[in-house]
């Protein structure tokens, strides 16, 4: 009988999922709202009905064998979303818990950068790689540490949140109430803030002079930036010369072989990449220079975060 | 028949060693130098006599079960000592090997650090804690890195350097080579340095005007603390806020649920401490507030190397 996983990514708007089988191929994938529900318990009865519907659609005979969620602030120890500023439901809510309502299977959750470093090491570019650590470029900065083999949690299963280092003592405004946050710097707004702090310096020259804080995007900034645009050009230089420098800080900590990049910004290639590892070299410690693979997610135009997720199944069952 | 292992923390001075039991209690404690041989062979031929000699103290019937060996620059995984800067061997030490010409047993090794986190956790207060960081503050800042209860050697067996992330670019110079380093701030070289920047600012009130560069150390500077001199408490406070704000980082790595100092600065007790604590608290995202314990380590006044190096063979036998 064939197994699969149901893998599920749950997002600020979206919920994305799919049947994912042994060898990483996703079967039925759908997505279904995650904002429209104001209860968790409405939310999950409209996901379920959603996915048991395609269910349907899988060749018979065939069998789900456990569930996996990434999801925004999850916690892998407790199997529970907690105080998740994106999402409708507030405080701790028993996901795990709730899930096994629909599916009577092992139900396994954490974060989406953990689920996302865990689909590069079952599916992608970590493979047979027991050290390394995976960034989420997107609206923040996401990671996942891989140590001998595993995730860091931590204590309390929060471990992994890069994204909220600091970068300048009374630096920039995060979200998460701190200043000074990598994410800040190091994602599609962050990228866009520096973009307005070099027009405020310097705007000649610049194409980007033409668009609103709110019309600026990062796509937008690669694409000047691939025309030469020298605003563009040293917004990405600036970029990947925090992202360096903290990660040279990350390698320090746990000594990975590799790290990886993913999502929209980590797609400008070159643009990000070659000033991040440049300036990673520069920063990082004698004995590890020159041996840190900085590289694109294997996995970037696939459905990692479902991919990833089922990952959190799969791997004991490999 | 009791059994012992012989614990082992080669310094850049002196080598000190121990016969641990089982029960972390050291017997026949001896110390032989380091710095007078030019050659590894005759340094080892020297230690082991002094080693043999003492061993024949011990109440027979009795058995050496392993050699664990806290080094600089030690590789856990390799059994070497690597291009260490304070020794007087260069280049790639089978220190391992060699040694099981003297005693035909398991041999393990680490760096200092590593080997006192190790101590913290099977002998002082991290027993029963499964994610924790030690942080020993000394001419330099070691730290070493505990999770899942398993120190964290990273993929090339050199992880934890939390003494060489960066604090500021362009910052001081480090002796590894790199500028900005965290050790340049917090260790006992670091306060001195910031007391010179801070006299240069303002003098005012100080005695620490009496001292010059060579005379100063961190002991002077804690005894002028302790009577109200301003630059002194002032150099305690920012290289408290320095170390918390980087321990802040540390957390959204790997989530640990306690922190432990150990070494000549963290024994000026709340000078280092409450500013620690209180940048910590302030830099790090919200999830981990208070969750963190920073304390002092509870092995501060016994031998912590020599335990911690036998905990390398103690920790899988116990």
């Amino acid at each position: 009988m064939k197994e699969y996983v149901v893998g599920i990514d749950i997002g600020g708007t979206f919920t994305k999922f799919g049947f994912v089988d042994r060898d990483g191929k996703i079967f039925e994938e759908g997505s279904s709202p995650s904002d429209k529900f104001d209860k968790i318990e409405d939310y999950l009865a409209n996901l379920f009905k959603d996915i048991k519907e395609r269910e349907k659609n899988l060749e018979a005979p065939c069998k789900v064998i456990g569930v996996g969620i990434g999801a925004p602030n999850g916690n892998f120890y407790r199997g529970t979303i907690e105080n998740a500023p994106n999402l409708n439901w507030k405080g701790i809510i028993p996901l795990a818990e709730m899930v096994n309502k629909y599916y009577d299977v092992p139900v396994r959750l954490t974060n989406d950068a953990n689920a996302a470093a865990l689909g590069e090491k079952v599916y992608g570019g970590a493979q047979g790689i027991d050290n390394f650590i995976m960034i989420t470029l997107g609206t923040g900065l996401g990671s996942g540490i891989i140590v001998n083999g595993d995730l860091v949690y931590g204590h309390d299963g929060f471990a992994g949140e890069l994204g909220h280092t600091n970068v300048e003592v009374d630096g920039r405004q995060c979200g998460c109430g701190n200043k000074g946050c990598l994410e800040t710097y190091v994602s599609a707004p962050g990228i866009k803030r520096t973009v307005f702090e070099l027009l405020a310096h310097d705007s000649r020259g610049s194409n980007l002079v033409k668009y609103s804080f709110d019309e600026m995007d990062s796509e937008l900034i690669y694409n000047e930036a691939k025309k030469d645009d020298p605003v563009a050009l040293k917004a990405f230089e600036i970029t990947g010369k925090i992202l360096g420098r903290k990660l040279a800080d990350s390698v320090a900590h746990t000594s990975p072989k590799a790290i990886f990049l993913f999502g929209g910004l980590a797609k400008s290639g070159d643009y990000i990449l070659k000033p991040t590892k440049k300036y990673l070299e520069e920063f990082v410690m004698g004995p590890f220079k020159g041996k840190v693979d900085v590289k694109p997610s294997q996995l970037m135009d696939r459905n990692v975060a479902v991919l990833g997720s089922s990952s959190l199944i799969w791997k004991d069952v490999k």
